[in-house]
């Protein structure tokens, strides 16, 4: 799958991750209402789940869980938008109208169930939420946690060195004969390492101990999440040419999509071609997850003699 | 799926990432070797791929791709670990002893091929790895992640603080007459929100121009990594009592795959509980992923009335 090639994703991606709390569940939540479709992205940080829903799925789905309802897909969806955007942004539930309740299936999905009223008749709406694929997950938490914590990183250590300048400035200060007037205002010096274990041995039981909101995924992270996503969105319109320099980087783009598979290991010899066809147990205790019409793997392309192999495939990563 | 029940989920989770460069694609990898069993977890931030190998796969795919080499399965194993730990740790390939390359397929799996030499003759082994589940990538990236967020979050917090209590002891000694001998170590006064703005401004754009090592998770991030999950497991196996309360916070237990569905929306009336077992359009189109035989929907246990469905499903996600 490559996010890149749905222009819903996008928006996706620069929406913030919600704090929702549907039926006594915590949830996280992104959510996108089009025209006549949607997306939705729920995470309870032990699995993320996603629909997609067009014009036709929604008219289906809205005609079989409302029989005795008339009303067009667009009068429909209208309802919809209006009875679940309150419940999947967290901005509390729109009363007794809309009531909705989270059901988990043993196949790992979850369905989100919605009864309101629509022109005086029950109103009911389903979200149907299958796992994420991975490929998602990735675009939408990975890198952007990976890139929080790179920046928060960075600016522990911006902090530390505007302490030591502190220090310096103290040290010149007493160096020189001043004192305090108030005792209580010393400070000891700021030592960067000893800290740091302080620090970490003092906080790490702080972070399972205490309530916290959001899954941890407080106001403010989700604000730098906000704030990352949304420059990198923007760098990305603005100078298209750099994605190739972001390959190398934080986030790669999925490119190998676009790539037939290669391959071609010149160290393999006539007697081992046909390895790739065999039955392989582990894949198939455990289907491979989050393919669309894979391709066989005996469709493939016959390897073809090269001489410079690793040249070929830096591009599938990178 | 439910990583717990996995003993090789703990090992492999207290293991670090290592950034591992295999046929110039840059990846991190974690691998664990038993006796005659192996998991590997492989990421290039764009997908997370697995692969879980026992003694009987291990046997069978090692017959298919060495058909001359006559070895038992422990020493294949040996030596196979012996030319594969170097290159899924980072540490370094065995010269010329061994070649790994890259594959990627259409179907999102990628293949990782060994060449070696085994007794005079060609020893070739294939690692086949699979998008992993999603909810492994969350125990092994997402929640991590989000930990180090938070803990890097008030680290910069408690650093802020003390910036501002050395302000306020440079403030007293100025106060009382002190000058500075040398006027370079002045300091600006520290205060915390246009700092933040402007930092977070400054340093953006380095994030995704400069080069970053291990795909951005560089060996600070690593060492952090490893701390807080090394800190959780200790815990967990000092204070298993402890889980309960996590459980609210940041990672949830999995407890749902234990439990069958339930459901029970008392909002629901008759005309509409075959809902459930309606054609979904979204999911046909794209199958549900990393579902070991699903439950169908249609085998889900009937809808029991009850009077409070939303005490009965609090265990469902915390």
């Amino acid at each position: 799958m490559n996010p890149r090639t749905d222009p819903a994703e996008d928006v996706l991606l620069q929406h913030p991750w919600r704090p929702v709390t549907i039926d006594g569940c915590q949830l996280l939540v992104k959510s996108w209402f089009g025209e006549t479709a949607y997306r939705i992205l729920l995470t309870d940080m032990q699995c993320v789940w996603e629909e997609r829903m067009d014009a036709v799925a929604i008219e289906s789905r809205a005609q079989g869980l409302n029989r005795r309802l008339r009303a067009s897909v667009r009068a429909f969806f209208s309802h919809l938008c209006e009875v679940a955007q309150p419940c999947l942004t967290g901005g509390g539930r729109t009363g007794d109208e809309a009531q909705i309740s989270v059901r988990r299936w043993e196949d790992g999905n979850i369905t989100l169930r919605l009864k309101s009223e629509l022109a005086g008749l029950p109103f009911y709406w389903e979200f149907h939420c299958s796992p994420a694929p991975v490929a998602l997950v990735c675009v939408q938490l990975v890198r952007p946690l990976l890139a929080m914590s790179r920046l928060l990183q960075r600016q522990v250590e911006h902090l530390e060195d505007l302490l030591v300048r502190k220090d310096e400035e103290i040290q010149d200060y007493r160096e020189n004969g001043a004192t305090l007037s108030r005792e209580r205002l010393q400070t000891d010096i700021f030592d960067k390492q000893p800290y740091a274990e302080d620090f970490i041995e003092k906080t790490l039981p702080l972070l399972w101990s205490e309530p916290s909101d959001a899954l941890g995924f407080n106001a403010d992270l989700q604000q730098l999440h906000a704030t990352i996503v949304a420059y990198r969105s923007a760098r990305k319109r603005k100078w298209p040419e750099e994605t190739g320099a972001e390959q190398n980087q934080l986030s790669p783009e999925p490119s190998a999509q676009t790539l037939t598979p290669d391959g071609d290991d010149p160290t393999r010899d006539e007697g081992n071609q046909n390895s790739s066809k065999q039955v392989e147990p582990s894949r198939a205790r455990r289907p491979a997850a989050h393919t669309k019409q894979p391709a066989p793997i005996t469709t493939c392309p016959v390897e073809r003699p090269t001489s410079k192999p690793k040249k070929k495939k830096v591009g599938l990563f990178k």
